[in-house]
């Protein structure tokens, strides 16, 4: 297909046609995310607290409810509608079922939601940034074995503000070579002041630059964010095929997988993206799952270029990027069958009425 | 089949044969558990609110986490096993995939499970018991639309101790003849305090004997629990066919429906409970059903008089009779092809393994 890049093996594509799918998007917040210029997702450092709410609001009832402006990342002149809005498009044109999952937010969606944490993250620059890393990935397995029996096919989006700084934490901690590799939500990636957070973690944790954390729940403890236990125990205790709706900060779960399980077998595991986060110049997600295993990167392009509507030109300069499954989404719904300009038909009107 | 009374239309149970079946289990808790005397699901007073939560961590890890001991309704010489086990080996010998869902407890399981309300229910004599219902109503429904398009028949059970006497509050608040008729935990059933406490919550909201009120979620509000209207609302929001799993506390949820809709088309759904609820001299719940509308109820007999384990004998005499979905558990394994010989031995070993 012209709007789906495939990096690594197309088997797992095959086996995917005309099968039901569950989109599961997990949300958390780590108040890594209130320092100024790490991430862009939020009109100010803490705002972005409520952007996970306010994108599942926006996913379910078209508009949000915690906060009384609609999520959009502020990055230039136009405002980029929040990718939410490709995640809603998707799955109402595609009829796929969405369940939400809090691994541990400061701020709730008005929303039923299943509970896999407590709490959000502490700022890893605490080095003790998910004390409950273990307990939000076992719930994560058992909710994994549970959703394997209702649905054939799993795609699991994500919605963690300063995400790729914990990713790029998790990773660098597992001795994965990752800087200057994590994507972000704004033009400019601010590289620098990751790894600097990064290492500023780790070291508070007592680890120096280059020591390599052989517990890989450890590594999320100290530097990570709750989203990434969360989504890799659902990986760990599901039993059919999983797409992990999700740029690089997915290839941190991939990263703990692996981890906790060295023979873990990922032919059954997908990435799928938005080709601006697959050819974003700022960062390289396939350098980063090269490291890891084998494991198939699938780029959704929506051809934003062919939009009529101002705002959605953003994401063809990165103003925005990825975000709660966005790219996932497309894949799931274009697996269905949907044509993608029905489906930027449908993301245009939904921009049009919300904003 | 000889181990299933249907008391009205069989229609349902004919529509049911080899679909796939989710089980949901809501729990809730209520400060009307500690009024002593009042029920008998739990060691002490103060030990009901932790029912539910070890009740469902036993469901699912085959041992409670929240508690020292295992939940056993405690009458007369021999102590009960919970009907938890009778979930338990239904949802195993048949593969159902089990979802839990918080309507507000004062004690949460050590599991994943969907959050609907935010706090346990006050003790009914306030008249003030449930003031969130509205939105614990409205959760369910979103949860009922997303469910729907997971599964094909609904189970919804429930965990909520002392529940018979706000479900009596809630049908004497909208008007029906239940007084007398409700089920309780105890071989003798406390009617008289029963009635007395919800009396006394009606008159501290302002109502007097005998006063209908018109509005159904305002009847939750004052002298409900938070179950009723999280079931009301997943079976509202449902576009398959559900069964309500559970006793007397069910037809609660039917008054709330009826009275939120007075159409509803109650042929889509069903009550299954156990034969202890169906046959128990100390209450009648075909007399509450027939006044709110034609609603089928099903009773599963387990036949516990062939058992060898004596725990379960104290089913035949009424020292307990239906929790945690158990009738209905029974009931979506018979529509699954299992044997009740098979499901009773599965009982037994886990009674034996249990406790």
């Amino acid at each position: 297909m012209n709007n789906m890049k495939c990096y690594g093996s197309s088997k797992f594509i095959d086996n995917l046609k005309n099968k039901n799918t569950l989109f599961l998007c997990v949300f958390a917040t780590t108040k890594t995310s209130n320092i100024p210029g790490i991430t862009g997702a939020g009109a100010t450092p803490e705002l972005t607290e409520y952007t996970p709410a306010a994108d599942l609001e926006l996913v379910m009832y078209g508009t949000p409810k915690c906060l009384p402006e609609i999520p959009q990342t502020i990055v230039g002149e136009e405002p980029a509608p929040t990718p939410a809005v490709i995640t809603k498009a998707c799955l109402e044109i595609a009829d796929i079922p969405l369940m939400i999952a809090d691994a541990g937010a400061g701020v709730k969606p008005d929303l039923p939601f299943i509970k896999l944490g407590e709490k959000p993250a502490e700022d890893i620059r605490t080095g003790n940034s998910v004390p409950d890393a273990r307990e939000i990935f076992e719930k994560g397995k058992i909710l994994g074995e549970t959703l394997s029996k209702i649905t054939d096919h799993l795609v699991i989006g994500e919605s963690t503000p300063a995400g790729t700084t914990t990713a790029l934490g998790v990773l660098t901690a597992l001795g994965y070579d990752a800087n200057m590799k994590v994507s972000g939500s704004m033009p400019e990636n601010p590289h620098d002041l990751k790894q600097e957070v990064v290492l500023e973690g780790l070291k508070a944790a007592g680890y120096s630059k280059g020591e390599v954390i052989e517990d890989a729940l450890r590594a999320v403890e100290i530097v990570g964010d709750p989203m990434i236990p969360a989504v890799a125990g659902v990986v760990m205790g599901s039993s059919i095929p999983v797409t992990l709706a999700g740029g690089t900060q997915m290839t941190a779960v991939c990263a703990v997988i692996r981890g906790i399980d060295p023979d873990f077998d990922f032919s059954n595991i997908c990435i799928a993206t938005t080709i601006f986060v697959a050819e974003d110049e700022t960062s390289d997600i396939n350098h980063i799952t090269h490291q890891i295993a084998d494991i198939t990167v699938i780029a959704m392009d929506p051809e934003f270029e062919k939009s009529s509507v101002a705002g959605l030109k953003c994401y063809l300069d990165g103003s925005v990027k990825e975000g709660v499954g966005a790219g996932g989404a497309l894949f799931a719904a274009t697996l269905k069958g949907a044509d993608m300009d029905d489906i930027r038909a449908m993301i245009e009107d939904l921009c049009k009425k919300i904003f």
